[in-house]
């Protein structure tokens, strides 16, 4: 019952903090005779990777990984996975002031409280940086996730920067801009936007939606082994994320039962339906559908406007963060948010394989 | 590992579908010395129950709660409690239509196609009769919480009814109304309109919001134990859910890093902050302030309007739901979201002792 | 991560106390479409119900078992089986003297030490009727192995009571005698050797064997999840249980490592194998021989010899425990065992097609 | 649910193969503010190492743990501990022979066949060299247990060598002799004995003891999360483990229950008992007395006798094993027994403060 773990049969722990020696994850339970080769989960890493523009924190981290266990000749050998990740480019001295001070907005405070001491180096565990190593774990998922279902296809991509919204979704824009905007009109309002905030020191939220396709219908179960049950508590656990939505989400709420009961056909290949507001999950398990997942990320706690807080021994005091921060972190959790949909997705085929062995109620 | 679990310390399997003999609650972890009376897990049933008013589904369940374990002389002993409810009202005749066809919006489909076999009758393992269980469990926990943090208090409320929002939140209001409005205004709204979508046969949906006030800092833990990861799984596991929220939630996107950071002053009983865009955590571990969740629920799939759908064989066909169902789930989803919360603040508190005794870092 | 479970995806959770009025057992992961029968359960439980011979207790538990959920028209439908037996015979005025006095080679002390209550009235939930549980979710994993493994067979018999070891194992005499003895001249003089001991008040430890033969090669994993590791938590969770061997066990410390040697040939149905010292497990893994596990039972530590304890204030006493007990708890221990083996086989063939699918090395 | 994890709250992952780049163990749930240094770590790796004296492995690994994660300041943070150690003198030629031979009595056919690939290099995974990860991650909760239980103590010690047995039990003669002998004529016996067989190219077989001293009363929990259960798994999990016994173990079965109840008393401390046949456990939970566990060993399968057995395609052939092995790696197994009782009962600790807080049962 480790809290640093997620996956049931797929199940990936990570450890590692910002200003450590490295972090990674341990990856337990991926099927043996996978193909992995770093250079491919590098491909992954490196669409994460800080420093690539202006929009992302400045440290230059190369995050290279290394493969130290379960992997022999090219192949999974279904033993645990050792992804490690060494950090080289800690400025720790940047972080001076927060020794003493609390970052509002930023778990500085809850770390102290609980634990009573704390890696404030870049923030220590709860640094963004240790979602490199979940992007790792997902490189490995995506390895058994091609073997096992080939036409399964994962995409994430930012559908609102700050009060800003993409007016649709063009998958064929994502690669195109640097926020991962599936509208090129988009990406260009939120470069003059996103500009003029980091100039100004502040920082701003936004929400990501993943996409994947060619899930087979069947993964989940009930109630706790919900698919979205696994998809909620996975995107909610990228820091910070404070919202998650299936399909419809939010805005299930306005809706009519009329309006939202996908209605169903027979199609060549099974079942079709007339709309997604379900996001392909009924009852917590796949209808073959798309699985439409989106989660909002709020803006950086780390920014140059002064705020009021407090130090250790309780004094009054404000403080102002300098350092290499992200304008809109939510721009690298795209690729942080395919890395779970990625890992929830392999570990319920896994499950599913388990139980079931195969779909056992044919139609038509 | 069992699907249908949750909790880490504190942990509840809860089993049974909407027509078999009985459903229930095995509660495992409960710290032993706990008062525990069957008529004190009764009164939150009753507030979960059926039938109680035109707004609700017309079946009529007593939802008896049995204690079978677990308790000696009115104390918990540290074994598993085990909880029964059975069931009495089942008119099994009512669903007769959907044994061959799949409800549009319902997991039906999905249980079919996974399993090759699915109990239909009044949804089987998916009815949200399952929730009956959970709130059984809640009360549980709710006693132990009375012991280990009396000043914590639970409430639910419901802030949304299709697209009609609260305008604020009164607390006093919540038990005036049979919608747990925190406003009085909104609930008259609620009851006419609710009253005009029962009557043409069709359903809608509800956000719920459940806040927890006097939880201690420093409940939670990094990266996958986080306290917001344990609350988005759990309200996610609720039937119907589609999206959950923490604080702002998906609002957070539209903020920026100034406007989000809750400032810090130093209070006469610890910290205090200026706001609470974070809903009560930071980094996953409790601050001390409110605890907001938020979780939206889509329209009951059940309804009278035909539906286009097919049959196991493949065959198109249209489907109309007879039966007694609530045309707005979410009103008899807001004590179990309260029950969720109860077993997952138990559990944080749990998991705190055994990590780390009591807090460690004290301030000022 | 309930302490009262076992199991990975196979997951039994028992609940329940000698005298209350029910105890059971919640078993999630079964497989869809297992055709599962109350009486194909209560067969197993029958073998072992107490008061059927004048070697067990005379306790009369009819042990019938209700199925409350996860069965539809005869068939699991792979949600939570809940498997419930009605206490009818609980004589609890024959415990008035352990109210205050601990039973020395009990769990009286440990329970009241840890817990400041337990339930004394038979032992609670420390008492070996908790194995009625236990037995009903075997008679669930046996269904479900008759479909996924036809040739797999499990027996259990009893190898030793006191110093009396058999001479020789002959299964067709297992069922001859109330010993589950493979011997028939063992059976004979154990028969008055416990006869005198029941009379004298006293009671005898035993030593089981289980034995599964048509266990395919492959199951089991590496290092925490291995097959023996497994198998030696289930047997040592049995009350009484103070022992557990694979194969040879402890007797292996004595061998050279080329009489441990199993040496292995090529058969018409895959490797053969010269011995089987390793029990049919090699590296956590079966080996595709007949797996073979023993476990020692200690005696019934409820005796009319006088023992001197104490009181819970402390003062020194004597104790004699009167009520209806088992001169050789290890009779009963027999069904328990092979229940214990067919709930872990079956897990470990659902973990084994869960990660592997099918076996993927070939021989020859 | 890893298959390479173990504990509940604190927890432990290993990963690594013997001739990969390195090895490790993921340690999670350590209490936050025990002090730990790499080097307090070495003292316990020390213990373990090859190559120390003619009686283990000659493969020369100095074994130098490096502290990835987790420990700040000389402090562990509560947030994951990552232990790594490299391997450096991997003879990988050395293992030429067996890439298409199975080693009877070894994990290469099992490991084979369920997987279809394995690292055969000095056994991959089923390395005794994962043990190297335990002792680290039992360092870490020496560390713990330290603080929180500063009277535990934790001996291991070998209680036979093949057939040859000790004659008594001197804890001041551990240390004095290679084989953690606790009798000095023994380990004379022994140094011929082993030498022989070492020269004739075979090896042999052990028994282990592992006593806690100082364990509180109250550690363990029904039925599946027993003390003896979980030390049943952790124990039987160490490679070529063949049997598992606490207290009396086997020999409980001839015991009566007369001869096997420990009288109790009442102490100046507390309660006292005459003997402890129950090696200290009553109920799975803890009674104050040393906790008394023994393992047997089999001997290594890695022998310069010729033994029969067949290639990767079924073909009969002979193998005899060269490299550099142990003659007795039961001798290497004393630590790792030491330290999965360290952990075991640390997380017993932590389990019981989570659950009851402190004891609630008082005596006297």
């Amino acid at each position: 019952m480790s809290m640093n773990s997620y996956g049931h049969l797929f199940r990936v722990t990570t450890w590692g903090e910002s200003h450590g020696p490295a972090l990674g994850a341990t990856v337990d339970g991926c099927p043996p005779g996978v193909p992995i080769e770093a250079s491919a989960i590098q491909h992954w890493l490196d669409r994460r990777k800080p420093g690539q523009n202006k929009y992302t924190t400045q440290r230059r981290e190369p995050d290279e990984v290394e493969i130290l266990s379960g992997v022999f000749e090219g192949q999974s050998t279904g033993t645990p996975i050792q992804l490690m990740i060494r950090n080289t480019d800690q400025r720790s001295k940047d972080y001076g002031d927060i020794v003493e001070k609390f970052r509002p907005g930023h778990a500085d405070i809850t770390y102290w409280q609980r634990y009573g001491i704390r890696d404030y180096r870049g923030g220590g565990r709860s640094s963004a940086r240790e979602t490199a190593a979940r992007v790792a774990a997902g490189g490995v998922a995506r390895a058994a996730l091609a073997e096992m279902a080939p036409d399964l296809k994962i995409t994430g991509y930012m559908v609102q920067m700050g009060d800003r919204r993409v007016s649709g979704i063009d998958l064929a824009e994502v690669e195109n801009n640097p926020f991962w905007a599936p509208d090129a009109t988009a990406a260009e309002d939120w470069a003059d936007y996103l500009d003029a905030l980091r100039k100004s020191g502040d920082s701003v939220g936004a929400v990501i939606e993943v996409r994947a396709s060619g899930v087979p219908a069947g993964l989940g179960a009930p109630i706790y082994g919900k698919l979205d049950t696994d998809l909620a508590a996975g995107m909610m656990s990228i820091n910070a994320v404070k919202g998650v939505e299936i399909g419809d989400g939010m805005a299930a709420a306005a809706l009519t039962g009329t309006a939202n009961a996908d209605e169903i056909t027979m199609g060549p290949d099974g079942p079709q339906y007339s709309s997604n507001h379900a996001g392909g999950i009924l009852g917590g398990i796949s209808t073959g559908q798309d699985v439409v997942v989106r989660f909002a990320v709020k803006p950086t706690s780390s920014i140059l406007t002064p705020r009021k807080t407090i130090t250790k021994s309780g004094e009054a005091t404000e403080i102002v963060t300098k350092g290499r921060h992200d304008p809109c972190v939510g721009i690298r959790a795209v690729p942080v948010g395919e890395a779970m949909m990625a890992c929830i997705l392999l570990d319920h085929m896994l499950l599913h394989r388990g139980q079931v062995g195969v779909n056992r109620g044919e139609i038509g």
